[in-house]
C-alpha cells in the first residue's frame, strides 16, 4: 500500500464560537489531516513541532490510528503553538485572538527515512519554506504532491508560496483565496489562472456552499451536505484536504475520475468535523457513520435527466 | 397537454453592472418566467399590467413565444412599472437607485377565461394580495401553486405574505429571504419552518452557490454551473422560476423525483440569462445550447462512489 506523508501544526486551539467556548484543546492542519486520512487505514506519517507541554497522550491517541510520529519534533523546554479564535455569529469568519508561534518559529521540518519515497504528499497548511523543505527531502518525486494554504501566506510570504505551488501536483484553497492569488473573481478564471502557476488540479473549497474540482477544460462539484447545525467550522479544511488525500493514497489512483470520488469523501468527512469542537467528532469517527453519509451524498444530487 | 398560469411584473428597467449600463429595457418577473417556461413549449399566459408607454413590440415577441398576453392590461394613459439598480463588483448585491411603481399601484389582476383551471400556477414576485387575488379567481384548486417573492414583502406586507405561503404548494426563495422569513441560519431548519407554515416543497436559491429543494426529510442539492463570467443576474431567479414551472407544466409529473430534473433545468435556463443584459439571452436562446449546457450539467456533478 501507498503511503501518505503530511505535514502541519500540531497545535494547541482555544476557540469560541455562538454555541460555547473551549479551553486549550488540541487542534492544528497536521492533526485534523492525520484523524480524517486514517479512516482509510493508510499508512501516514506526520511531520511537526510540539513543545514539551504536549500531552503524550495526544501523541498515543494519533498512533492508536496508525500515524507514525517520529517525525514530530518535541522541543524540550518549548512551548506548543498557540492559536485561539472567535467566530462570529454566521461561523463563515472568524476573529484571531492571539497566536503565539512558540516552537514553529524556529521549526526545521525532518522526514522520517521510512517516509522520504512516500507516494503522496500533503502540504497542509503552514509557512511554505518549511513546505518546500518538505519536498525537497524526499528521495524522489512522489506520484502526487497537494498543497494547502491560507491567504495569511499570500499577504505574508508571496514569493516563497508561489515557489511551492510551482512545485505542487494539487492546490486546496478556499474561494477567498483563489480570488487573491489570482486576481480574477469569477472562479473559473481564477482556477485557470492558478493553474498556469504549477498545479495541475486546483480544488476550491467553498464550505457550506461545497468544492469544486478544476482540471483543464474539464470541472467537478461536489456538494456540502446541508448540516442542520455547524458547531465549530475549525480544522473543516484540513479534514477535507486529509480525506482527499487518504482516499487517493488507499486507492492508489491519481486519475481525474478518482479524484472526484476523494472530493467527495474529503466533503464527507468534513461533514462529521464541524458538528463537535475541535477534533472530538474525528477522534471517534465510526465506519458506519461514514458509509451512511456518503449514502446521503448520493441522494442529495443523483438526478436523472433526458433530454427532451 | 398543461396549462401555466404566470403572474408578475412586466417592466421597465435599467441596469448598472461592472460591465455597463442599459437605458430602459425590458423587464419584469413575469417576462422572465413567461421567457424561461417557453423553452418547454408550454401553453402560457401572463397577468399583469403596463402602460400606454409600453412597446407592442414586446407584446409580440411574447406571443410568439407562445406566450397568451391578453391578461397584461393596458392602462390608456398610464406609465409602465420602472426599476432601476446598481449592481456591486461582486454581482452578489445592489443598490435600488429608483422604483416607479406608476400602473402597479393600483393593479387588479384579472384571469382570462381561458386560464382560470390552469393546472399550474407560478405567483411571481409582486405584492402578495395580488398573488392571492389571481388563486381566488381560479375555479379549481390548481395542481401545483408556486410562490416567488423577496424580502421587501417580508418587511412591508409579512401578514398577507403569509397568507400567500399557506395557500401554495411550492415557495421559491433565496437564502436570506429564507433566514428572514424563519427566523433561522441553519438552511436546513430555515425549509423546515417555511415547511410548517404551508408549503410543501421549499426550493432555496443560492445563485451562484446553486439552490436546494426540501421535502419532508428529504434534500436534494442542484449546482450553478461555474460560470466565466457573470453579466448581469438581473431575473435569474425569475429564470429559475420559469424553468421549474415549464418542466412540470411540459411533462404534467408533480412527484419529488420530477421536482429534482425541474430544478435541474431551471438551474440550466438561469444559466443562460445572467450571460447579457436583461431579457436579451433569454429571447434568442436556442434548443441545441440549452440541451449542450444540460448535459454539462451532468458531467458536472456525476461521481460513481463504492462503500469501501
Amino acid at each position: 500500500m501507498s503511503k501518505l506523508l503530511i505535514v502541519g501544526t500540531v497545535a494547541f486551539d482555544a476557540i469560541e464560537t455562538p454555541f460555547g467556548k473551549t479551553d486549550k484543546i488540541l487542534g492544528g492542519a497536521a492533526t485534523y489531516i492525520g484523524l480524517s486520512a486514517a479512516n482509510f487505514n493508510v499508512q501516514s506519517a506526520i511531520v511537526s513541532v510540539v513543545g514539551e507541554d504536549f500531552p503524550e497522550e495526544y501523541l498515543t491517541m494519533l498512533q492508536h490510528k496508525n500515524i507514525d510520529t517520529s517525525g514530530v519534533e518535541i522541543v524540550k523546554g518549548g512551548k506548543t503553538f498557540f492559536w485561539s479564535g472567535r467566530y462570529h455569529n454566521d461561523l463563515n469568519s472568524r476573529d484571531t485572538l492571539d497566536t503565539q508561534l512558540n516552537v514553529l518559529a524556529d521549526f526545521n521540518p525532518v522526514v522520517p527515512e521510512t517516509y522520504k519515497d512516500a507516494e503522496i504528499v500533503m502540504l497542509g497548511n503552514l509557512h511554505p519554506i518549511v513546505q518546500l523543505s518538505v519536498l525537497e527531502q524526499m528521495e524522489s518525486t512522489p506520484k502526487l504532491a497537494v498543497l494547502d494554504t491560507m491567504n495569511f501566506w499570500m499577504d505574508h510570504a508571496l514569493e516563497d508560496l508561489k515557489k511551492v505551488i510551482a512545485r505542487v501536483d494539487v492546490i486546496t484553497i478556499n474561494d477567498e483565496e483563489a480570488r487573491q492569488l489570482s486576481g480574477e473573481y469569477s472562479l473559473v478564471k481564477a482556477a485557470r489562472a492558478i493553474e498556469k502557476m504549477g498545479p495541475k488540479y486546483v480544488v476550491i473549497k467553498k464550505g457550506e456552499h461545497g468544492a469544486l474540482l478544476f482540471y483543464k477544460d474539464q470541472v467537478f462539484f461536489a456538494p456540502a451536505l446541508p448540516l442542520e447545525e455547524v458547531f465549530d467550522p475549525t480544522g473543516a479544511g484540513d479534514t477535507f484536504a486529509g480525506g482527499f488525500t487518504g482516499f487517493l493514497t488507499k486507492t492508489g489512483d491519481i486519475s481525474f475520475d478518482n479524484m472526484k470520488k476523494a472530493i467527495i469523501h474529503a466533503s464527507n468527512l468534513a461533514s462529521f468535523c464541524v458538528e463537535k469542537f475541535g477534533t472530538e467528532r474525528m477522534q471517534n469517527l465510526k465506519r458506519e457513520e461514514v458509509q451512511k453519509r456518503l449514502l446521503e451524498f448520493k441522494e442529495l444530487t443523483k438526478f436523472e435527466i433526458e433530454l427532451a
